[in-house]
């Protein structure tokens, strides 16, 4: 059983109320209705040495705000405004304080950089062997739209990405930048019809966006923004179509927006159309030669072979 | 560096806005502002096999229920309403789909029981060695009276314990009863100064009250509710005062109050008064012959020694 599967296969155990829980398991954030009309979004991500970072070379500064920034990227998939975070975190043995300072120097760097505030957490040690794992939660708020999210995606939209793609691996997927201010300006200008954040791979990813949205998708292979990282990489296409942790936004909207979007955008964060969305209900792709190939999500899977 | 130091450097580091952070770093739980004057709060607590729980023996049910149960347990040390919990787990390498559902069923029955849905989540593996590590975050919200802080003690303020104390780890620790329900109960019928759940020793948690209250305290060993467990151990005064997870409430409030609470308890969970609060600026304990010593906190110390 996949990833996905078992993320369906939990959606389908209990029904949530949907005046209580308007967005449930399955989407970046989950939404959580509180009194007066308001709600909240709330996030969590485990992030495990040897994993999604190497302790031993990455340095625990930039563990600290990797854990951070993955979760903002998710308050950045769905638009929302991130206001504090809970770090949960598993100490190996005789970690220390200096380490643990080191660490908690990165949250705080990702909290002040994105203003979402470090307003709790829970530390706690291994017995015996055991390797870091950090485990951060964030609530987020709904902006002035209501959060965007996987399902909405309808046929004929125009497929974006921000950013560039592939190659995080060598270096990005421990400095990027979530995309919180970008998400929340695309809004602003233009009607999102669904979002999520690039966290396991295009492929994957768009796939995602397909089987919640009932839709297919067509990628113009030459379209795709690949990153001067992955551009040195062996199979740079694959590189941008597969890998994990690009943490760049994926999203469809209608061709009238995405003119209107295009038009009135004016970050450095380039956006780019990479496809559209299709009636087929699969994904495809287009070569440079012309050719269309199915595509199948190939990119990082959570659970192991 | 203890824990609690590192709790405070970690406090000192950024100071929160009182109105967008009303409760920070420090508390059973941190309380988020959001708009039109409501608010949630927040807890994220870790457990680990081998120090927590022992995988091979709890069983992978009773591990879910305990994952919850102990942020359920937060929710009640402040008498607010849990309102949804996501659960992010660190599987050890060929995990397997059925024991994550079994994980799952435990997660779900404390979810069922205590009315806080599971609503998202994150699922990732140990590449490698790696061991089970699970970490529950979940929301509340404020009852009809504020959420009931650590830092609220009062001179002269009875203390009081639900339950019974001591023994936990024998089995109490895999299936305890969360005070969800007997904390909203307490906060409708009396005004309770300070409260937070048991979860490292008496000894060691009633300290942070006092620390954090600036008050000292006088416990009765005479007075202690020893469970059945700790009855049957070496020496069960010192079990019931710094053993861990007994996750039981432990409160003060004026004894006006306290004659209020007694006067119209009717729940099968008992209050106990175990002293009182002092001036004295420290913990004493009066022992059966009427001795009174200092007591110092020693339970559980999550940094280890």
């Amino acid at each position: 059983m996949r990833e996905d599967d078992i993320t369906t296969w939990f959606r389908q155990q209990r029904e949530l109320s949907p005046v209580q829980i308007p967005i449930g398991i399955g989407d970046d954030m989950a939404q959580i209705a509180v009194a007066h009309g308001s709600s909240v979004l709330i996030t969590t991500d485990m992030l495990l040495d040897g994993t999604h970072f190497d302790m031993a070379t990455a340095g625990l500064e930039r563990v600290g705000y990797k854990s951070m920034a993955a979760s903002l990227s998710d308050c950045a998939a769905m638009a929302t405004i991130p206001i504090g975070a809970v770090v949960a975190v598993g100490l190996p043995a005789r970690f220390g304080e200096l380490r643990l300072k080191e660490l908690h120097a990165g949250i705080v760097a990702a909290a002040d950089k994105y203003d979402c505030p470090l307003v709790g957490g829970d530390i706690t040690s291994w017995q015996g062997a055991g390797r870091l794992a950090v485990c951060v939660s964030m609530l987020s708020k709904p902006g002035e739209k209501p959060p965007v999210r996987r399902n909405g995606a309808r046929v004929g939209d125009v497929i974006c990405v921000t950013g560039s793609l592939g190659g995080s691996g060598l270096r990005k997927h421990l400095n990027f930048e979530p995309r919180v201010k970008e998400a929340l300006e695309m809004v602003r200008i233009a009607d999102l019809n669904a979002m999520m954040d690039i966290s396991d791979g295009l492929s994957t990813d768009l796939n995602r966006i397909c089987t919640q949205s009932g839709v297919g998708a067509l990628l113009e292979a030459t379209a795709l923004p690949i990153s001067t990282d992955a551009q040195r990489l062996a199979d740079p296409v694959a590189a941008a179509l597969n890998e994990g942790e690009d943490f760049e936004l994926l999203f469809t909207l209608s061709p009238e927006q995405w003119g209107r979007l295009r038009g009135q955008w004016s970050s450095p964060v380039p956006l780019t159309e990479i496809g559209r969305i299709t009636d087929t209900g699969r994904m495809q792709i287009r070569g440079a030669d012309g050719r269309v190939v199915d595509l199948e999500p190939g990119g990082y899977e959570h659970l192991g072979s």
